[in-house]
Parts: C-alpha cells; sequence; structure tokens
C-alpha cells in the first residue's frame, strides 16, 4: 500500500482523489488546499482522509510515499522540487513547468533519488490513443508523414497564459508519445481576438526529423467544439475524432505512392490508393484509472513512466519556444 | 450580344464554355487549344463554336469583345496582357499571376483601356459565401476577430506549385470579399510530406489589421475531404462546411464579452454567450452561371467587377508572401 | 420538508435517489430493497437514510408523506395501491402497470384520496421536449400531422417485456404530452428476430383524430444507437435527435400548401416551402431534477401533475393494445 | 449491336437514353414521346435518333431489336405486351405493373418467346447493394433477422399513388434480391396527413419466412431527406447509408447470442457482442450503365436478369398486397 497526498483540489484535483481513492493500492491519506470550501467538499467525499490548509501540515501530519500535485503552472516547480527533495514520488500535472531549466532540474531530482515523476499526460492513457500508437509500433501506417490537430472551443479564457499553453500541451503529449521523431523547432502565430489580452487563438508548427511536421490549431473562439486529429504515414491513415461517442478511430486504408516518371513529363509522379475505411473496437477503461494503475506499477518496480519527466520536458519545450515565436509573429524558435 | 472567345479547354475550360453557352447575352464564337483531342470533345458540344490551335487563328478568325483565359497559370500574364492590349474584355482564371509586378501590371492595362477585368474567384459567386457578406455586411456579427479555414483532401498533387497556390486562392479570394481589412503580413509553413519535393500540407497565417487573423490550413494529403471555415465575430460566428449537401451555413448566436472587474482579482473578465443557432435557406443558382451573368453587366455598364483586378492582386501578394516565408520556415513576411 | 422513501433500488433507483436526495424539500427517510448488496451500495452514498429489506419494516420505521417506486413493471400496481391507501403521494415509474384496469384503479385511488400521482415519464421533463411544446402551443407548428420515432440499439434484452414495453413508453409519454390529439386505434408488426421469444424489433403505429398518425420504431437488434424523432406540421417540422450533444433540436421552417387547381388537371395541387432551419438554445437543466422539484410542487399545491395518473393510463392503453395487435400481426386494435 | 427504341422521355427517360446512348453495344433507334418539347430536348442531344410522337410510328418506322419503357405505371402493361408480343426484348420501368395478374402475363408473355424482361430495379446494381449481397452471400452476416429502412423527404407528391407505391419500390427489390426467404404476408399503415388524399406518410412491414421481418418507412412529410437501411445478422449488421458521399456501407461486428441458463434464473440468456466496424471501398461505376451493359449480356446469352420479371412480379405483389391492408388500417395481407 502505497501512501499518498494530494496538493490541489480545485478543477482536476477531484479526478485525481477520485481515481487514488478507488485504487486499491494507494491510500489518499491527505488532501491539502488554501481555499476551505474546497476542503469542505473533499471531506464529505472522503472522510477518512486528511484535510489541511498548509504545506507544513501536510508533510508532517502523516508518513507519505507519493505527492500528487494538481495546482496552477507556475507553483508546480517549487512543489515538486520539495516533494522529490523529500523523497517522494510525484504525479505532475501538466505542463511540467513554465520554464525549460525548471523542468530539466525535476528529471535531474527524480532521476538521481530514483523516484518516479508521472506527468499527467492523460490522453496518452486512453484507449484511442493507445490503439493508433500500437497501428504505428506495427508499422501499419508505413513512414510517418504528419499530425495535425484541431482542438477549437468556446472559451474557457484563461487570465494568466495563451490558449497555446491551455490547449495545445494535450496534442504535444500525444505527439510525444505516438511519434519517436526529434523535434526540431517550431512556428507559432496567433491573435487576442479582441479579448483579454492573452492569445486566444493559434496556429502551431512544430518541423520534426525526416521532414515529418505538425500543425496544432487552438482556439477559446470557435463557436463549436471540434476535436479532430489527422495522422498521416504513407500506407495508411488515421482521424481521431475524440466528438464521437463510439467510432473515435477511424482508419483509413489510403496512401501516397511516389514515382519517377523521367520519360513521361507530362503524367505525374505521385498517385494515390484508396482502400477501405476500419474503425476498431476501443478499450473503455477510464484513461485516468489506467494512468493510476500505471503509477503505482511505476513506484513499485521502478520502472520509467510513459509519461515520465523527459516527457514532460519536452512539452515545456515546445510550449517556451512556440511563446518566443508568438512574439515573433511566427519566426522559427529551434529547440534544443 | 457580346461574341467572346476561351483560351484553355483542359480541367476547367468546360465549365466556362458551358456557363457562356447558356447566356443569352454572350456568344461563344471561338475555342482555343493546343490539345487536337480537347477541341474535338468541345466540337462535339459546341458544333457552332470555331475551334482554333493557335493564338494567330483565335484572334484573326472572328471579332471578339472578350476572352476567358483557363490556362495553367505561368501563361496568365502573357495571354491577359495580349488580350487586353488587343482591346478585349478580359475573364481570367485564379491566381491571376505567379508573380505581383505582373498582376499589377495587368490591373493598370485594364483600368487605363476601361476595360473589364474579372478573376475567377468561383466561390465568392456562391449563395453560402454571399449569404455570410450579407451577415457581415448588416453587422450581424459584431467586430470581426478570425477567418479560419480546412480544406484538405487527398490529392490531386500538382507537379509545378505548393498546395497553398493550389487550394489557398479559393480562401484567399472569400477572405477578401468578406472582409474589407488590410492583410498586414503572412507566416507560412508546410511540408512536401515525403512525396514529390511540393508542398504537400501547409499551414497559412495571414495578420491583418485591428487584431483580426487568419489561417488557412490546406493539404493533398489527407485521408478525408474537409472543406470548413469559422469565421468569427464578437457577436455572432459562422460555421461554413462546403461539404454538407443542405445548411452549408450555420450562424450562431455566441459571442464574447470583455469587461473590467478589478476588485476581485479572481473572478473571470472575459464571458461567452451562447443563444440560438440557425442555418438559413441559401440561393441555389450555380456560383458560376451568376458571375457569367456579373461579367456581362461589368462590360455593358463598365462597372467594377465584384472580383476584379483588385482582388486578383490581392490574391497574388499573399501567395508570393507566402512562397517566402515557408521558404524561411515561417518567419513573417510583410505584405506591402 | 416532505418525507419520503424509496421502493427499489436497482437500475433506475439510484437515480431517483440521487435527485431526493439533492432536492432542499425532501428528505429521503428510507431505502427499500430485497436486495441487501443493492442496499449496502445505497448505505455508503446516504449514511443518514435508513435501508429496509421489507415492506412492513418500510411502512413502519418512519413517518412518510410520499413514496416513489422503481421496481419491475409486475409489482407496481400492488406497491402503488398499497401506498395511495396508506394516504401517501407516489412517484411510479413507467410503465404505469401491465394491466388497463390496474391502472385505472390507481389513477381512481389517487384522485379520491386528493393524493399526488406522478408518473415518471422523465422526456417530458428534458429541455427539448419542453420546447417542442411551446413551439406546438404557440402555433409554430401549425396542425399537426404526425409523430414518428426510431429508437433502437443493441440490447439490453429484457427477458420478460417484448421490446414495445421496454423503448416505446418513452415515446407515448412524449406523444401524449405533445399532441393533445385522441389516440383512436393502434397496429403493431414485429419479430423476435431469432433471439429468446420477446419481440425483440417492431414498428408501431398510433392512428389518431384529425388524420395525425404516429409511427414509432423500436429494436434491441440495431448496431448503431438511434434516438431521432420527426414531428410534422403543415407550418414547420421538427427533427429531435436525442444523440446530439448540441443542437438536439431543428426547427425547419418547411411546409406543405394545399390548394384546388380544378382547371388544370396535370398541375400539381401540392406544393412544399423550403425556409430555413433553426437550432434553439435549450434548457439544459437535469430532467430528473426538474421533475422532483415538480413532485413537490405538485404536492404542496395539490396541482396535477405534468405527467400523472391519466398520463400514465394513456401509456398502458397503447402498450396493451399494441400487444393484442402483435399478435395478430398488425391488425388494428381500437383504444376504449 | 443491339437497336433499341425508347418509350417515354419524361422524369427517368433521360437517363435510360442517356446509359443506351454511352453502351457501345446498343443503337439507340428511336424515342417516343407524346410531349412535343420532351421530343425536342431529346432530339438536341440524340440528333441521330428518330423522334416520333406515336406507337404506330415508333414500330413502323425502324426495325427494333429491343424496347425500353420509362412511362407511368398505369402504361406499363399495355406497352410491355405489345412489345413483348411483336418479339422485343423489354426493358421495364418500376413498379412492373399496378396489377399482379398483369404483372404473371407479362413473365409469362416474355418466358414463352424466351424474350429477355428486364425490370429496372436500379439499386440492385450499386456498388453498395451489390457489396452488401457478397457479405451475405459469404456468410459474413450470419442468419439474416431483418431488413430495415427509412426512405423519406420533402415531396415530390404524386397525385395518383400512394408514397409506398413511389418509394417502397426501391426497398422492396432491394430486399428481394439481397434476402432470399419467402415473403408471407405485409400489414401497412399511413395517413394522407391533411394532404391531397393520397397516404404521403407509411409504415409497411413484410412478415417473412423464418422469422426473418422487413420494416420499410416512407414519407414525403418529412423535413429532412432520409436514406438509411440497416440489415441484421446473427453475425454482423450492415448499416446503409445512401445519403453519405462515401462510406455509404458500414459493416458492424456486432451480433447477438442466446444461450440458457436454467440453473441460475436472473441472468440474463441473450449476450451481444460489439467489434469493429468496417467500411469497405465501392466500386463507384453509375449503376444505371452496369444495368445497362446486364441488359445487353442477358439479350446476348439468353440468361435471366437479376432483376427481371419474376422479381419485378415480387414488387408488385408486396405492393398490391400493401395497398388492401392500408385500407384495413394494417390488418395483414397474405401474400400467395
Amino acid at each position: 500500500m502505497i501512501n499518498i497526498g494530494l496538493i490541489g483540489y480545485g478543477y482536476w484535483g477531484p479526478n485525481l482523489a477520485r481515481n487514488i481513492h478507488q485504487n486499491p493500492d494507494l491510500n489518499l491519506v491527505t488532501i491539502c488546499d488554501f481555499a476551505p470550501d474546497r476542503l469542505k467538499i473533499a471531506a464529505r467525499l472522503y472522510p477518512q482522509t486528511k484535510m489541511v490548509d498548509n504545506l507544513d501540515d501536510f508533510y508532517q501530519t502523516s508518513p507519505l510515499d507519493a505527492v500528487a500535485i494538481a495546482t496552477p503552472v507556475s507553483a508546480h516547480y517549487a512543489l515538486a522540487k520539495q516533494a522529490l527533495q523529500a523523497g517522494k514520488h510525484v504525479w505532475l500535472e501538466k505542463p511540467m513547468t513554465d520554464n525549460v531549466d525548471h523542468a530539466r532540474e525535476l528529471v535531474d531530482l527524480a532521476q538521481k533519488a530514483s523516484l518516479t515523476l508521472l506527468l499527467d499526460h492523460t490522453f496518452v492513457y486512453t484507449g484511442a490513443v493507445r490503439k493508433i500508437k500500437a497501428l504505428i509500433d506495427q508499422g501499419e501506417l508505413g513512414q510517418l508523414m504528419y499530425y495535425d490537430s484541431t482542438r477549437v472551443n468556446l472559451g474557457l479564457f484563461q487570465q494568466d497564459v495563451d490558449v497555446i499553453w491551455d490547449l495545445a500541451p494535450h496534442d504535444i503529449a500525444i505527439l510525444d508519445y505516438l511519434m519517436p521523431v526529434k523535434k526540431l523547432a517550431v512556428s507559432a502565430t496567433g491573435s487576442s481576438c479582441l479579448v483579454n489580452g492573452m492569445v486566444a487563438k493559434s496556429s502551431l508548427t512544430i518541423f520534426m526529423d525526416q521532414g515529418v511536421i505538425s500543425h496544432i490549431n487552438t482556439s477559446w473562439v470557435s463557436p463549436v467544439k471540434i476535436r479532430q486529429t489527422l495522422i498521416g504515414g504513407t500506407a495508411k491513415m488515421v482521424l481521431y475524432d475524440d466528438n464521437q461517442p463510439s467510432e473515435k478511430i477511424k482508419v483509413y486504408d489510403k496512401g501516397v505512392d511516389v514515382f519517377e516518371t523521367k520519360e513521361d513529363l507530362y503524367r505525374l509522379n505521385v498517385q494515390y490508393r484508396v482502400g477501405d475505411m476500419w474503425a476498431p473496437k476501443l478499450d473503455n477503461v477510464e484513461a485516468l484509472a489506467l494512468e493510476t494503475e500505471h503509477f503505482v506499477d511505476c513506484i513499485n518496480h521502478g520502472t520509467e513512466p510513459l509519461t515520465g519527466g523527459a516527457a514532460g520536458l519536452e512539452v515545456v519545450k515546445v510550449l517556451v519556444a512556440s511563446k518566443e515565436s508568438l512574439a515573433k509573429r511566427g519566426a522559427p524558435v529551434e529547440l534544443k
């Protein structure tokens, strides 16, 4: 049994608490939040968990093996550092930090102390994304060409971060998991759309090795909610529509064949192939439940999480570079 | 009755011929194409039209008032210039030219000779786009915020131009018609996606005055055909889906209200409003038929076309700048 | 404060319990179920509610003002009768009874004792159905022509009732609420589709006064879940698709005009009109929460529920007649 | 080369003419129509075809091997009989006749004279229906359970026939082709929906052997056009949506397993299985072109058409019985 404490019971924290509570290998010992009304709500649901409103009490009242952190991003670094230095395994909300150096420092700390550091890249644990990963790993898609995602809706506007920091981390995390291809540089454009100063609509390009390219379109000012991702390979292509209640993934047996035709200049040297479409049955386990199990496994066996510090660092790198590119109206910023 | 000749009977020319033929004010005198098999097909459909395979014959065999040009873009400048210099009104395929100076020259030539120069920006004449224009002009959308279009499909790959030159002209022309807002600069990214060297997938941003922004996503390597445009105003927003057989336009009574809340730092100062959706009945007249009538009207009354040389020049400017930005991986290129 | 007890904590009971618990005017005093494991689950969620496994304890341990009954239909009559005779207001699951005489008896009992008898026709309390009702009452649809519903999915197969008894009560209750038109007769056909003897796929017609007709298509053997209802008037028509996350209701400004053309026998004397489509914003309050409030109101003010015993009786009449018609392969059965 | 004449150049005749014209083995010798303006239109498109306005001229002016008949149904019997008695092969519009005896007589006439009699059941020749047929023949669907079709739209109202006669022949013809299961009886209900006396909305059930059942829902008073057919087998089920531009057919790996569980009365003895969905690539050849080729083949080889007189007779039988059942508000009518 792993004793775990949770810091932050705001928007996302309740989901972590629920999944921790339901996992037989975790014991939700303490919840920490500065807002008394949030603690009250938590107390009603988890009468056996201790409720505290400060970090001193959090660490001193009970022996913890692990800490889950679900606060605004600006607090991630300090809280995660404190937890790791105290020898706790850490489950950290995304994005990891608002700063590449801080992200690197957390990765190092976890590694040196042989502690599990898991980033909450929830989508990676969905049946849909795991199925796409399996298809890619089996070579079904052929050589990867692109990742193209539209993730737009109306609101919720954030006051302190741009829409890229709010919505794109989902896609960057999925991309990082699916495509083991080096990311080279980013170009980002956007506008605040007359709203409150934060960029409310944005287009992000990630240039990757081997000619692979990613486009991620995010917006808080779309009248309709779209969650649509195209993943293209030379052999097959995938449409992943997270809004669909069923058939979230459609695999198209469509591809592009390139060949040379020097003799005949007028003939096209690219042909495309159109075949069947296939919508595989997906595993319906709640992603967060699976992620919780995975966290337990990683702690128990000392294995690296699917979404560990390295993945979190990749997301932060892209976000930081995109902020810089946004300010330069799309000028490319190299990723190091 | 206006005597008109058509140069180019390839992919799009037959549509022009058909609409010219059906218009009671136009007389399709001559068709010119270099390919004998194309002329043969045309001859069967239009037995009373002269078929010629060279420009000398085209201009000398019959007296023409106007010339329609439906050739590859590389030939547009020379052919349109020749026609204008010969005193003919010109109906020109898009994009106008592959070069800003050439486009400017054609605009000047037409203006000085008081000749009609109409660019075939067909979408501008559809019931859907005209309805959106009417909504904008009536102030229904409030202050304009953005234009966002996804125009992707599988193939047809072009051998000599990037996907932006192939697919984005539709959107740039629609944008130019709908939003009388100065375009300032562009940023474009893309990849050939392992295909034939031409950019096969691209993301184009147009920075506009007053914080307005346009994103145009084009691709030849998408497994599904998407023709989806979002047009956002502060009062209402439009979803224009050209794939829908009916209900192509949905007007969302959704908007964003911004206000200041200095007292309460924790309260959001942006709120969105959600109301009814409305799909107006659209005019079903074929766009090209309406455009043909408009060409006749402009010639007869000496009025400037909705899609005249100035509109054509705007499209060329954006395309040329996007090519430059593509080569610099998204670095912004100013529009002059 | 109204003291209420709940009998039956199986499939639907937990939803009643949750809504009763959340309503400030109701006090969930006792839950009765014969299955100890169901009571255990209930006890964890409602620690202040008494759990009993027999009716004697249910009625004797605490003073009740009202009883909610969520058991299989075969038990409805006896349980509701007992409750009404004990002077309790009753909230009864649908269908009311499996027998017209029993339904009539319950209506009489409630009426004579001036007790509230509310049938749980949940859909009547949804934002979608209430909006359609408002449109009809405002005369927007013109003269009513038909109600046509497709309610099909895969499973859940019932062992003791036909698919009509399982799925059609939703539609009959909606129809009864929306269209105050006398139902005259029914015709029903169906097949067990090789499954377990119960009719698994069925088509039900309700002949109504003034030429109005209702078709209700139900199935447990459809590969896709469809919840689609068309409601036709001479002036406008409604498409109600309960599967849509938003835009559940679309109002079509389409109608049919009939006129006489004696002079010209060859001219059509029916014309249809096509106009805009409109998707009104709907109220998102949970239907069951609204229904709970309504139950409280009816008790407090002695008013007749929207879905009272009379509505429940109408549903039972149609179901019983449809069973008879099914056995006669569609032969019409009069409703009295 | 087969010399063929066409009688009737109204709504559907032009499609026949076009396909006959394009087929290299057919020679469209003569077109007959009573309306001079229709003949004028035809003459412009087919300058080498003779245009006549009476049957005497039709038969006397040129030697015909075959006759295509595309007139209103009331004229089918007399015209087809005349053609067969004159020794011509016949291509006949559907429904075959308005009378079972007449249909039988035509079947006999053709058989005795060894002439090809092809019914224009066009849908049978589509890629979609042929693919479903292949799946059924390969046993992919398991044992057939049902055919369920919704074929509704707004207008076109017919003045002389009910909506069943107008729209259901498509489905009865498809059903007859797909399911070689004896049709036993029909039940039909409907209403004129306040329109012009003809039944404008209808539900038709066909009871078939082995417990198979068909439901066909037709309407002229639906605000939306629906062309949706479900075909259920015990192993797999098909959704055929003819409105979809691509993915017209979806094959669901879903089925129903029935087993006995005597020991445990509370356990369900029916379980359903949910697997992948698969949308096969379909042949895009125009159905009418394929049907035209098939007509030629049948004539040349003396083989029985896929949609011969027997299929036409089946459709007529169901239609005639449905009319009788309609008049008796759904009472079943046996098919003999």
